[in-house]
């Protein structure tokens, strides 16, 4: 076929292919909705969640913002864009030459909005824009009242904004317009009609010139026959570079000839799709168990977004690039014998590290940062009823704007629930020394706001877990699929002894490849007021010099302010223990200890690569597991604003040198948790939920057990619950 | 009034003080129910847990063991006692001449109950009796089909057996019939008949040399007025030393003259005593939740003792010195696609050590060794249904022989549970990128086993938590009341600087004094047979020195076996990171991983004590946070077999040097969970629960993801619940 008809007809298959494989979840104008034969059955969509929610963009038409953090409506994402399109020099370019690639509130001053009181008029409201046009990044910020333009800047830091999905989508199938790849795909034994291909930041490694002045993106295919799981069917060693603005392919690159395409078998996961997965006879007999609150859920959610649960108030929002923020997060203790305290001001993923560990020509660039580079909100699709959150959850949407800054809903993008899974808030039982009569115990019920990310193959389930106690744990889940890399061996007895496979063998020609995750938390807290102090309290071994006793060593907490940014780099030394505090150095409990915060770390993990290994010099917010930096409403994404592509000159590690006072201001705590991931068997084809957390719990903020007046579970209250008669 | 008409005065208080302090749960012949004014308000009695399970000893009498790891029955312990009293020199001596430290199964050797299997006849029935008579503890396995005496040795070792609680409850009271304590007392202010003391052992420091020969205990006292909760009203600095086996009172010393017994106000706990505690008009609504099985649990405990649930058996007893053991545990993959395979033989808490960070006087010896010194599931008070135990638990009842070798039964010491709070077992997926509609999700229901031991002031929850992946998650949760000291400071303001404090000031005059846990576990796994061997797999930093690509660094994993046990004593270092595997090497999976399990630590912490101070050297077992030994019927008890005054020389540490082989051989691993607790106000006046874990996860042990097959929830499979009409 002559070329020019064959380019055509290519075109034509990747639009059906677009059609094929799109699905109307976020109304986009150009998507409709199709059927395609991966379509999982989802069997609650005839039963949508209960309680009051918009449930579609009519809904949330109506809304009117009613705090001054309420995220930006629908109504004022299309102001903004008509602002926008009669800017110049937007106003004067084709509406398709341009992309916006932000749109969120820009929140008012944190002075202003700590005076703010229910009833009192917002402050003018502000939305932050980041578009692209003609390669140039445009920051600008819009007055939404007065419908002007009031800061207009372009952007001169290295580094690009965050992808839209629109070009994410786009991207993957631009190979298909390139002969030299269409022939590889087909010398490598997959049919074009079974191509999936992913979006894959190439991080930076300045190396290229066009590495500073192109925005890149790798896209790698796999193929879809005989399993939704493509994932686990790599076209090995086949990777694409396009350039994201003229949606062109700047080079193809193979080197996987001669490794095998990994087979489909064993690796659906999709519930109908897959008759291994239907009840054998084999299978166990797992009774139905459920969380029940027959009397309804104890949380409201006032005009959408202040969530209040027993002893906690905060305010809820979906964010397209941290997924979710909890905000103006205030506690008391349970007797509610005073006034609601402040503990944090603003939580949110501020930004994911995530570096593959090999280091050749497929696979080397691969370090991702989740937030920045795909928006971990952009990528957290709706969750599930009765599986992602319980059927006692109630739903909170988002509201983003598209590339063309059409607003959409993310539905069901937050699930809020309370959980009690059988856990104790506190017991004493008088043992049988005393013998006396005595057993108290008082259940724990916390409240949990989940979000799930999928960005590509992985999962990211981030909890923020409040409790009664006054413990806010931030937990984080990784499932999902993991990156496989294919490869020639079958079995681990034909790989020859020298050589790396950077991974484990997971199934036949199937290698999952070691990595780590890092996700930080910027976490603005705010105890009982703005002027704070970070304190370490070092646990040391004193001698017992004195004679008095025969014990010789002991355990001393000793306090030490960090007065500048560098005292409070903190990295974990099991043999060197310390406890990390946020306190209010004005603000004594009754006998005088000051009030605070403290962090608890669980389950982490450091990053170990070469600090000038320029992946780590973008990442260098994991340098440390701990900062501590003084609040500055310019540094709030860890590895900084523009993060595609960047350089790494504007981390939270470089802000952190300046070595700023930190005694007594107001003071932002960045925490890093970190994963590492060395694959097993069982994550083939699809992984159990590994999970790790850390608590913010109080530190002499209540002048005593703040739960001791949470009463008991009386077999009175609970329910009489009998079989769906339906069922 | 005259010396002795005043000290039959004084006996006749006590006697009248043990009658109603004590509370007829243990069933001890000598024990009475009785009311008292701190008997709590237990509002459950009267709804026994449902489920089949016996109530009382009588039920008990007829049971007959069924598995060669059921504990003794009532008759093996009735028969085991008979033998013993008629046995020289046991049979000539008084009754209550020699007491009975320890009457246990004698477990059957390893390699026979490997064999054993159900219908099987059981093996001889054997009982380990640990007496103490003259001082001297003899050491006994008994044979009660024979009714004999098959090995009888005098412990030559340092150290004695485990108390009894007949004379820790007894030895509290003999510091009243020694005059110059009573008038102590009173200079203190406090009324003798508001006297509540504690038996808290003393350890053993080598300086007299009494602490070699002579059982030895101290005893401190506290104020019962105004409140339950004595243990926050120290009469500081008291302590008397008394001989546990003449009982009589050796020194008494008071340092605290001068430092007033705190006040009573605000350390109430009880629910019905405590005003504060009702419903004010301030706390929060928590409507009612719970966790609803309306068809039932899914497990079942077979002959008593073997559970059954998912894709998991084993197991499960009480025993008094450990609290739970769980053996014979096996897996499978939750599609049943093959047999069940072994996992763990035998896991249970070995020993624990709980050193307190004061060297003075009155507090330098507080250096528990909880589970040798007290019996940890001696101190497991029954459980709480629907407080400690959600609806839909199970109890499990502990049979032990009390000091005279009597049998009594303590009810509903362990429950077991399914547990659901809305976790996810997996999830995918497909996001905006690729426009799949796939939304796959999977809930996590997991299995739990609780016991919770309240070592006097403390309370420690054991949950062995048994997951569908494969995961067997070892849970402590801390809670109960602080041991705190007594001091003459109401304020910081008034602590003279250089004064150390050893705690944190909680409450006027009331510091809570810093402290470690440490709870070690034995886990003699056995992964697919017993042969196995550890495996460090250390990730480790590699340069990329190939100028293929620009990445400078990445991690690569090392695997190293330990041959000997040195290279099995393990330190964490967040820098040096590492999985730790138990492999099979003689067993692969399809693609030729050998099949193992790992272990995940959690938060923990480390022992800083010097190695040379006497607590240290008898906790040695803390040096390490693993340890690999070869297996021993002998080595199970990490302190030693008699820990109490035990001078450190038959530890795990000590074991651990003989450097032994661990290479392909049937292995034991012990972990140990620390924690670091520096107390807080919120601890005072009784604390919320602490909590941290550690996993046994497979590595490569499953061929593929255990759990693909579980099904999602379904509405129709979720039961119609309404309020309790009674309600």
């Amino acid at each position: 076929m002559e070329a020019r008809t064959l380019r055509l007809s290519f075109l034509l298959v990747t639009a059906l292919l677009l059609l094929l494989f799109t699905r109307s979840w976020i109304h986009l104008p150009y998507n409709t909705p199709s059927e395609n034969r991966f379509q999982s059955n989802i069997p609650n969509i005839k039963n949508p969640p209960k309680g009051p929610k918009p449930n579609s963009i009519d809904d949330h038409n109506a809304r009117t913002p009613l705090h001054p953090l309420d995220p930006l409506t629908v109504q004022e994402i299309n102001r903004a864009r008509s602002i926008l399109y009669s800017y110049p020099p937007f106003s004067s370019s084709p509406p398709n030459s341009f992309t916006i690639h932000s749109l969120v509130l820009q929140e008012p001053h944190k002075q202003l909005v700590l005076k703010w009181k229910t009833g009192d008029p917002l402050f003018p409201r502000r939305a932050s824009l980041i578009a692209i046009l003609n390669r140039q990044s445009h920051i600008m910020t819009l007055d939404l009242g007065s419908e002007s333009v009031i800061r207009h800047e372009i952007s001169s830091s290295s580094g690009f904004p965050t992808m839209t999905n629109e070009e994410m989508n786009y991207v993957t199938s631009v190979p298909l317009t390139d002969p030299k790849f269409n022939r590889t795909v087909r010398s490598r034994g997959v049919d074009l009609t079974d191509l999936a291909c992913l979006p894959i930041s190439g991080g930076w490694f300045g190396v290229k010139e066009e590495e500073n002045t192109r925005r890149l993106i790798r896209v790698q295919c796999y193929s879809l026959q005989g399993t939704s799981n493509f994932y686990m069917r790599p076209i090995e060693g086949l990777t694409v570079t396009v350039d994201l603005d003229t949606k062109q392919v700047v080079e193809v690159s193979d080197r996987g000839r001669g490794i095998p395409i990994p087979a489909a078998a064993n690796t659906e996961y999709v519930y109908n799709q897959n008759t291994h997965m239907t009840k054998s006879s084999n299978s166990p007999r797992i009774n139905p168990i459920s969380i029940e609150q027959v009397k309804g859920p104890s949380f409201e959610i006032e005009n959408g977004h202040m969530v209040k649960w027993a002893n906690w108030e905060f305010h809820l929002k979906a964010d397209p690039r941290a997924g979710v923020i909890i905000s103006r997060a205030m506690a008391r203790d349970f007797a509610g014998s005073v006034a609601m305290r402040s503990v944090l001001y603003k939580g949110m993923t501020s930004e994911l590290f995530v570096p593959y560990m090999d280091p050749t020509e497929a696979w080397y660039f691969k370090t991702y940062m989740d937030a920045g580079e795909y928006g971990f909100g952009l990528q957290a699709m709706p969750l599930e009823p009765l599986n992602d959150c319980p059927r006692n959850a109630r739903f909170v949407d988002g509201v983003f704007a598209a590339a063309d800054g059409k607003p959409y809903v993310r539905e069901n993008m937050i699930c809020v629930f309370e959980s009690y899974g059988g856990e104790i808030g506190w017991r004493h039982s008088e043992s049988p020394i005393t013998g006396m009569g005595i057993r108290e115990v008082r259940p724990k019920v916390t409240l949990v706001v989940r979000m799930a990310a999928s960005v590509a193959n992985y999962d990211y389930i981030v909890d923020w877990e409040f409790q009664m106690d006054g413990i806010i744990r931030v937990k984080v889940g990784l499932s999902g699929i993991l990156m496989v890399k294919g490869t020639p061996y079958d079995h681990m007895n034909k790989v020859p002894e020298q050589e790396e496979l950077y991974g484990t063998l997971l199934s036949e020609n199937v290698i999952g490849v070691i990595h780590d995750h890092f996700v930080t938390f910027y976490l603005d807290m705010d105890i009982d007021g703005l002027d704070n102090s970070f304190v370490k309290v070092n646990l040391e071994r004193q001698q017992n010099s004195g004679s008095e006793t025969p014990r010789r060593s002991y355990l001393k907490a000793n306090r030490r302010i960090a007065k500048t940014e560098k005292e409070a780099q903190i990295q974990f030394k099991l043999y060197e223990p310390a406890e990390y505090h946020v306190v209010n150095p004005s603000k004594l409990t009754r006998v005088g200890n000051p009030v605070g915060y403290k962090v608890v770390p669980r389950a982490t993990a450091a990053s170990l690569l070469d600090h000038d290994d320029p992946p780590q010099r973008r990442g260098a917010f994991t340098n440390n597991q701990i900062y501590v930096t003084p609040y500055n409403e310019s540094e709030q994404w860890a590895g900084g604003l523009f993060v595609y592509q960047s350089h790494g000159e504007d981390t939270l590690a470089v802000w952190s040198e300046r070595d700023r006072d930190i005694e007594n201001k107001d003071i932002v705590l960045w925490y890093t948790l970190g994963f590492h991931h060395v694959p097993c068997q069982e994550d083939f084809p699809i992984m159990p939920v590994v999970s790790s957390s850390f608590d913010l719990k109080p530190v002499n903020f209540f002048e005593r057990n703040p739960i001791l007046s949470v009463p008991p579970n009386f077999e009175k209250d609970l329910p009489v619950c009998k079989a769906d008669a339906s069922a």
